[in-house]
């Protein structure tokens, strides 16, 4: 989606992955390599003016080593303390982010105290190399030490460990933000999102929320982006519990709750990344009406229910189908929020998906009854 | 631009050229070859499910041979007879839709007699193979007869003549539309254009029109699309004159006047054109907000001025820079119809280009002065 969204500003691209079938490489030229392999890495560095990364567990060492030879956005320092949940969390606390309790593990005994600290429910989490609510383990009660030890307790040494208090919210939300090379900060309406196994299903943009909640995220977002001189786009997650926000983690990254800014914004999440990468001017981050985002996971269903809604677009990563797997999405875009509820309705039932869509369509109807918002 | 716009529908491309810096060769595979090579062709329907064309002058006769092994959509006939000024013009009649005085040219005294008919201010050109007012001869009087047909009589036993009555017209404007396998047919809101030397230079779409003017360019444009039998996206050339409309030209493929739809309708011309062609449902073509068009024809100017304007989005289709040639474009979308005769007026400054801006600014003043839309 970056090189696609790159071509009209006339970019042209060179994608480093690790495996040979990495969907870029279905429209740009492919290096297949290690991102420790210095060799694979040196040819890289020879053969672009800029690089950039939108997985975030590219070594921060790797993306060290490349900035000592050529530009890289965003900085390896940022994606080292985003790789790092401890790192991150800390960072959140000093610049008075609201975070959720959360407590450094390296030995048995050291979990046992921090439950008693931190209380339950809790999950202990590996502090680097997570994604997608990978590396988990959730613990209901001080009795759960044992079996997470035993899930866990062997990555302690190795990529470190951090227990969090479990958070009962009742919203998921998101700020995706660019920062330009010259500071320029600019957020999209802040995104709602819904999560299912740890992976995200639904996004709705913008997300109906008092306005002084999104001026706090979008200042939580800014603060941030300053503090690690961030240049492209990122994500930071956040909890809505009681009115009050809580911060979850930062992706350096562009997002898949940004994907819906390809239709639903006036420049799109990739677009806004490449500009801030290249030095160049951002767009506007202004949303297009109301926007909702769903993923497909494992395989990709028949594209006729969605093709068919005037509101609907198609995105299909063209991956081979794995369990658990994000191989596409589909972005819904209107004027209007009950059109817009209409169409999922239309679209969850055609696809036997109404689970998926039925808590966007739930958060629809408030736009409609309570705010008016686009109708 | 088709093929980045197919990219999230799952599409996979093959584009055949004569030349190898053909600029799809950037981000898809190329074929190389003349486009009445057999062999070619044969490799070409081998390699690929379904074919269209982007650009006219591909010989019918090839797609005709390519449609006996592979769908291909539009259908050659079709091609055909947009390919030939006076089959065309001819269809325009019998379908009762007003068009200019036109007549055959096969002789220098058919020449006269076709002045004599037609009366001067008219315009002597090739019936087939003109492309953005090449192989034309402006002829002021009856006087100039010796020197148009000293310019195109050559080409009257090859390509064929047509002489066409210069219509002194206030507007240019286009109907873009798609026609899908089914039969559906839908149209993107009328587009306003202006031509510099016979080459677009600036659209703006919705044009601002009586609604009976719209409905007017919409029943001709289905009519020939039902008649032609079309399947994808066609652009139908109109002047308008005392409020009448006259047919110009179809345009058998996507169309340089339906390039502001990528940011400015709900679906593109792009998108829709490979829907029709793979028999998919057509997306929906209502326009969102106001858009302009401008054409960088012989090279592309600097990017900041249009990337520094929040309506501005960047073209750059990756083009050698020569005379006359259309490297890339810009599209401004706004809401607002003064917004975005604000943001031009800025860019013409910039780039030095307020000629090319001007007529647009003029047209969305009428806008916002006498119907108010988007405002």
């Amino acid at each position: 989606m970056l090189a696609l969204s790159g071509a009209p500003l006339g970019l042209r691209f060179l994608v480093m992955d690790t495996v040979a079938d990495a969907c870029a490489g279905q429209f740009v030229p492919l290096l297949v390599g290690d991102y420790r392999d210095r060799d694979a890495l040196a040819e890289f560095a020879s053969r672009v003016d800029v690089a950039t990364f939108d997985f975030e567990n590219v070594p921060a060492e790797s993306a060290r080593w490349l900035a000592e030879r050529i530009p890289v956005f965003p900085n390896p320092g940022a994606l080292a303390i985003a790789q790092d949940r401890l790192a991150e969390k800390s960072m959140f606390r000093e610049l008075g982010i609201p975070v959720p309790g959360f407590a450094d593990v390296d030995t048995r005994s050291a979990l046992d105290s921090a439950i008693e600290r931190i209380g339950a429910p809790c999950i202990l989490k590996t502090r680097r190399l997570g994604y997608d609510g990978k590396g988990q383990f959730r613990l209901q009660s001080a009795g759960d030490a044992d079996a997470a030890w035993q899930a866990l307790g062997n990555q302690a040494s190795t990529v470190g460990l951090i227990l969090e208090a479990f958070v009962p919210f009742e919203r998921e939300l998101s700020v995706v933000a660019v920062r330009g090379r010259d500071g320029e900060f600019r957020a999209w309406p802040l995104t709602e999102n819904w999560h299912v196994d740890g992976v995200l299903s639904a996004s709705l943009a913008p997300a109906p929320v008092a306005v002084d909640i999104e001026r706090t995220a979008f200042a939580h977002a800014r603060a941030l982006s300053e503090r690690l001189q961030y240049v492209g786009v990122f994500a930071l997650e956040l909890f809505c519990r009681d009115g009050e926000l809580l911060a979850n983690e930062l992706a350096p990254r562009v997002h898949n709750s940004g994907h819906w800014t390809i239709e639903g914004a006036q420049t799109s999440q990739f677009q806004n990344h490449l500009r801030a990468v290249l030095g160049l001017p951002l767009g506007a981050t202004t949303a297009l009406g109301h926007a909702c985002m769903l993923n497909w996971i494992g395989e990709m269903p028949p594209a006729g229910a969605v093709l068919g809604e005037r509101a609907g677009h198609w995105h299909d990563y063209g991956k081979t189908p794995r369990e658990g797997r994000k191989v596409g999405h589909a972005t819904f875009r209107s004027d209007s929020a009950s059109e817009l509820a209409a169409g999922l309705e239309r679209v969850g039932d055609a696809l036997g998906r109404q689970a998926q869509v039925r808590p966007v369509i739930g958060r629809l109807a408030t736009v409609v009854a309570g705010r008016g918002g686009g109708e």
